[in-house]
């Protein structure tokens, strides 16, 4: 009878990138299939991106060589920020990808050095191009942005949703790229565009800069999202803002979701196990999570 | 037109107890006037404990001499575990102290090793004799205790208050202790409290432990708290929980609530300086807050 809610673990592409050290396949294969013996069923697990720019990326078709062909029933997918990550993608067995592209222009140039203009061809390319592959769209600052400022007006959002929409995108994914948005505005956003876009499929991507990746994370559930961004540990972002700036932590969204009786399917106290042994396992020191760090199991889970 | 909402400082009493360095009563008024000038106008500055229990609080005396006369106008209030306490506030020329009680049997004893009979019997005590005394009633473990667990019935709750009501106590702040609490328990205790004791004021002390210190306190906003109580940089609780057991921290806090249109009377930017300068200054490493490892200010302040 739980509304149920889709965990969608994105610390394998959004969380492994940010490593300083590079970190093993087969242990990128491991932390991944913890999350899955969690109950885990929707996960990005790599991206198709040059290894000059992102070398923890290096081991995509290694990492989907063992995991796609073992888990044909999960959403397993991968983030492309081009036509030709696309067709990698595509050639290693993917059905399923996301693209992404910056609503702020300069943050998109800055990003993946393209105006609107050439994403959204580029985006076209892909949609015409891969035949079968399920094509998502991966909104970044949708909240704002680090050079222009926080978004106060939807109607550029809308517009640019619009834009992706004609093209056939059915899935957005609203990201708060550099953690600006508070809950006022993520309610007025995810019901803006459940509005404006009903028969799309909207998720969230939150950041926890400044404390605000539950609180967020809740805001958007209450307003309609049908699924929920995370990383086990609370990894990403900016390694130089400790405790700071990674992703709303999966095991500390799963603790608040269980808690308050939402569905996600999701076992709260193997998925906090997972997150302390990825902790110990890994020594960057990135980690954001909370319940990482508690060391009294007693009294709190249900 | 914005609704209101009273911030309540508590990091001179919480935080600062929690240090393992002695913090010079210089440095205490230091921190404390650098929140008045923030526009921070409810503040617990100290407490009246014993210093061999808690030896950071032995400078309660100098602390009060100096601030009390220059604040006449300000809500600036003490803690007081008995009625000694209550005598030496007094004395110090307080007019309003908190008192404590643990809505928890077993941490009622642990904490202050007393029973709830022998509790009240201090707490109708202070009320006696005390006169023009405000007395406040902090019902810590009102969530849930480490010894018990999470509460799911308010039952013993209302009953617990309703006995405090009768001794003439008219402010409760639900404490969450250990930090058990989620949004949906607080709505719902809040809500509750608000419906069976209409002419109270009623406040919460969050704690962080698992993240939730936001979510739980616009939790509480909106299910109708009068204030809300934090502590600058997020300070307080166990100094062996790294960035993860303190309160909320007060300037996350004022982010938020100021960004949704809440009217906390509070500058984000100059709260924000503050507690960058208290995390400066002291060196225990016990800071919760996210706001001060953000180290770009551009793109979010309003």
């Amino acid at each position: 009878m739980n509304r149920k809610i889709d965990v969608i673990e994105v610390g394998p592409r959004d969380g492994f990138q940010n490593l300083k050290e590079y970190l093993p396949a087969e242990k990128k294969i491991e932390i991944i299939e913890s999350l899955i013996n969690c109950g885990v069923k929707h996960m990005q697990i790599t991206s198709f991106v040059h290894p000059k720019a992102i070398p923890q990326m290096k081991d995509a078709k290694e990492v989907s060589a063992v995991l796609l062909p073992k888990y044909p029933d999960l959403d397993l997918f991968a983030l492309v920020p081009n036509f030709r990550g696309a067709q990698n993608a595509m050639n290693c067995g993917f059905k399923k990808v996301t693209n992404v592209i910056s609503l702020s222009v300069s943050h998109n140039k800055a990003n993946i050095n393209r105006t609107h203009d050439e994403s959204f061809a580029e985006l076209a390319k892909i949609l015409d191009e891969c035949s079968g592959l399920e094509v998502c769209l991966d909104v970044a600052t949708t909240f704002g942005c680090p050079f222009e400022g926080k978004y106060y007006d939807t109607a550029p959002l809308m517009a640019f949703l619009k834009r992706a929409y004609d093209l056939g995108i059915r899935t957005f994914n609203l990201c708060d790229t550099v953690g600006l948005a508070d809950p006022a505005q993520v309610r007025n956003v995810v019901k803006a565009v459940k509005a404006g876009f009903p028969d799309t499929r909207v998720e969230v991507h939150i950041h926890d800069t400044r404390g605000m990746g539950l609180v967020n994370t809740l805001a958007a559930v209450e307003a309609g999202v049908d699924g929920v961004q995370s990383t086990l540990g609370g990894l990403g972002g900016c390694p130089f803002a400790p405790g700071a700036s990674g992703n709303t932590a999966t095991e500390d969204m799963v603790l608040m979701l269980n808690s308050m009786g939402y569905d996600t399917g999701i076992d709260f106290g193997m998925i906090w196990e997972a997150a302390k042994k990825e902790h110990a396992d890994i020594a960057d020191g990135v980690f954001s999570g909370h319940n990482i760090f508690v060391k009294d199991n007693s009294a709190f889970i249900k």
